[in-house]
């Protein structure tokens, strides 16, 4: 599914040299995906006569494909956080925010994302996405009940409980199983067509068309073989996704994670919005990072274990969210040739039958000596670590990592161990989280921070709300994408 | 010495309403530090007419500030390697520096780089750069002495020795004290004096010139407060250094490095090059990583102690290079509140006296339980960790890391702490290592991989051998700037 092939020109054509224009718009959106379609709503409420093209055959992006769990709050709280009996304060979500991604935070975006959280939930509400009442309780990846609410970050984790106080933000759409992410595009796309917005399939954006004072003025885009020029008199808003999907993006920008990750998005995850951005002068920021993770729950019981190196040290809590944990794995294998996670036998529990991790027995152990030994880890390297793990398990403490000590209960024999290692079974999915660097406005910035005329950018062709996937929870993204696709979708129509 | 000034436009000026050309010449060079340097020699060799604009009064750049160690060798040795006694095989230096940089790697600069690399050295002693036939075996950031050959990386360290025997290659020059790049920018100010190369100090380049086609034709500066046109006839060279004086863009393109590092260079390390690049559609790449080090030796005896986090576990093998370490301490940190040096009193020997450290005794203990309970870490964890670490040195081993047998051997008490923790008193400083995407001609490239018509760069202004302070060794990036420097005036003055 990837590609290093160039899809695109990042050198833009000049708007002197068009004969002729095939279309004529206010907004153009390059990409159907989760900000697409929340731009084109926005901007056909303002006024704005909009048109969208897509590469695919139908709308949905990679929001489809995600679980699609939405991360908002703040503002006193949701009406799910209220009725699940939380309350959430705004200067709390920030805080959390900020704690997550540091200095690489964009601080304005989040203040801008948690004041206006509440509007957010709102705006899908109204659009008829339908949130239930309700929370599930149980640490999992995603809902696969109907039920709404769930903590699906570092919310109940050290260090991030110092910063701000725990609050469940993601919003599960009110649907079974796995499929929340359809079900939005479902109802942004009936969404979109009921305001009448004129959508292109199969159609793919080649080039930006700007003029002589380096202001966008259109797009080149290619339907049925042929090369059409677009007017988009108010701007053209890139909503064409991230690059997980080219590995030669990746190797370039973002080589720790050009390791034999599996990228998940859709297809044309190719990077074609941040070039096509780039070829007009546009800056581009945090393109180093991407979301990794190492999904090793559910089950649950898994987290009662310990992730530990080839010297059998832990390096990080186990309670921590997939993501986080996935990329302290990742790191730590720059220094090592092995991962383990180790497990005795109630932890291992439903492995087997619930796991999407796809790690394989390592070893077992009737001692941890002999699992020691069946690992080749250093002589008494393992002893010693679960010893300690142990003994502090067994008062609720975790000394080293601070694991929260609902996770805490001493390992009892016989043990399994789970080969983490990357390369060796485990799945290590990625997606790219840098992109054109821009303000919440959607504007796109040239590197000396100054905006390009014209040009508008949302969801993963820009780098958001999440920043690294050691402070990511799910639906950061899907929030991130929505939102900002609004904002851009008002602040081109308004232009 | 920082700065967040924006102090260049990124957007060119368009060479049609350029009324007048102040100043015409075959090549532009902007920046006469080590690679402006190189360039100008080089591009004047080959019959250009050349001309150098340098913020600075004087030559220099951050070469003259460096120790300017040479990072030479493969084609069987250079001279001195020869006289040394050592062999050194090209394919065993590319297999180093690829070991080094990993997927970061520009494999086709390595090969050039090491391909040409005796070339290099007798380029350089033919325009009399003084290499004593000698070498010194103490392990050293710098050489104080005269002797040339040093070990300056992490060539006897483990992984390195898996995938390259270990040859020294850093090249001093002949000079006492830490004197090497004032020298050696001497020589190569005056061999550019020779020339009758045009050279223009206190000069600002502002923007550069482009025409319709996105084709380089020159520069704007400003000379004794009045803008200046430079119309370059065959290229302008960007040799301006990288970014490590410019927060804002630390910030935006590697926050990793933005968390109160010092920053070593000259005031003009602004990432004005970078940016004028990006202005005319430049791509660029590894922009989120920096050389960063810890320098805990000399003396060089500290290296028998061990580095540790608040956990009291080891983190690195601690007779690698100081930048690995330091880049290992750094990424320790993000997961730790603490970093100690544990040594005992004959390891820390002259630490008062000779070290560029400056961290501060954090506990000293007539026994291990002593020092753990000073240093408030886990009961326990460093008794663990010092007498695993004991145990194996007293056979010379290090199971979990692979220190060299040499810097083995059993700490004994008392012991001493040295506080390495950021922010808490040591040293940590930093430079870029990421700039613009240039081929080893020194063309400079667009996102697509397409050349910029009559653009060059060199320096750290790109991304270049050096790719992360994990796999530095002193003398690359020196290495690499002369070398590319070169490259770049012969590309542009043969245009």
């Amino acid at each position: 599914m990837t590609t290093t092939a160039k899809t695109t020109a990042s050198k833009p054509r000049n708007s002197g040299d068009i004969q002729h224009w095939d279309i004529d718009t206010d907004v153009a959106i390059i990409g159907f995906g989760g900000a697409g379609a929340a731009a084109a709503i926005e901007a056909a409420d303002a006024g704005a006569k909009v048109t969208i093209f897509e590469l695919a055959s139908a709308s949905g992006g990679s929001t489809a494909l995600s679980s699609a769990e939405i991360y908002m709050g703040g503002n006193g709280g949701t009406p799910v956080q209220k009725a699940c009996g939380y309350h959430d304060d705004t200067e709390n979500m920030v805080n959390y925010l900020k704690a997550c991604f540091g200095n690489q935070a964009d601080d304005n975006k989040i203040r801008d994302y948690c004041e206006n959280s509440l509007n957010h939930y709102q705006w899908l509400t109204g659009l008829g996405v339908p949130f239930k009442m309700s929370e599930l309780k149980e640490r999992a990846i995603m809902a696969l009940t109907d039920d709404c609410l769930l903590f699906t970050g570092n919310e109940k984790a050290y260090p991030f409980t110092e910063h701000a106080t725990p609050v469940p933000r993601g919003h599960n759409l009110e649907v079974e199983g796995d499929n929340g992410g359809p079900l939005l595009m479902k109802i942004l796309t009936e969404a979109v067509q009921s305001r009448h917005v004129e959508v292109h399939y199969d159609s793919r954006a080649l080039t930006l068309i700007s003029n002589d004072k380096g202001e966008v003025e259109g797009i080149v885009v290619r339907i049925d073989q042929q090369e059409k020029t677009v007017r988009a008199r108010k701007g053209v808003i890139l909503c064409a996704g991230g690059f997980c999907m080219n590995e030669a993006m990746v190797r370039k920008y973002a080589p720790t994670f050009d390791r034999g990750l599996i990228p998940i998005g859709n297809p044309g995850d190719t990077g074609s919005g941040i070039l096509m951005g780039m070829g007009v002068g546009a800056g581009t920021t945090n393109m180093h990072e991407c979301f990794v993770s190492l999904p090793y729950y559910p089950p649950a019981s898994l987290t009662f274990g310990i992730l530990i190196n080839d010297k059998a040290q832990r390096f990080i809590n186990e309670d921590c969210y997939h993501g986080r944990v996935g990329y302290n794995a990742l790191m730590a294998q720059r220094n090592a040739q092995r991962i383990y996670f180790i497990t005795d036998v109630e932890g291992y529990g439903d492995y087997e039958k619930m796991s999407y991790l796809g790690a394989q027995v390592a070893g077992t152990g009737d001692s941890v000596v002999e699992l020691e030994q069946e690992l080749e880890l250093p002589v008494g390297s393992l002893q010693h670590t679960v010893s300690e793990y142990n003994a502090g398990a067994s008062e609720g403490k975790d000394p080293l990592f601070h694991k929260a000590a609902a996770w805490l209960r001493p390992l009892t024999p016989p043990y399994v161990a789970l080969d983490c290692t990357l390369g060796r079974g485990p799945f290590y999915p990625f997606f790219t989280l840098g992109g054109l660097d821009t303000l919440a406005s959607g504007e796109v910035l040239n590197p000396d921070g100054d905006v390009i005329p014209g040009l508008y950018a949302a969801g993963r062709t820009t780098a958001g709300i999440p920043r690294t996937a050691a402070g990511y929870a799910s639906g950061m993204s899907v929030g991130d994408v929505t939102y900002f696709g609004r904002r851009a979708g008002i602040s081109a129509a308004q232009k």
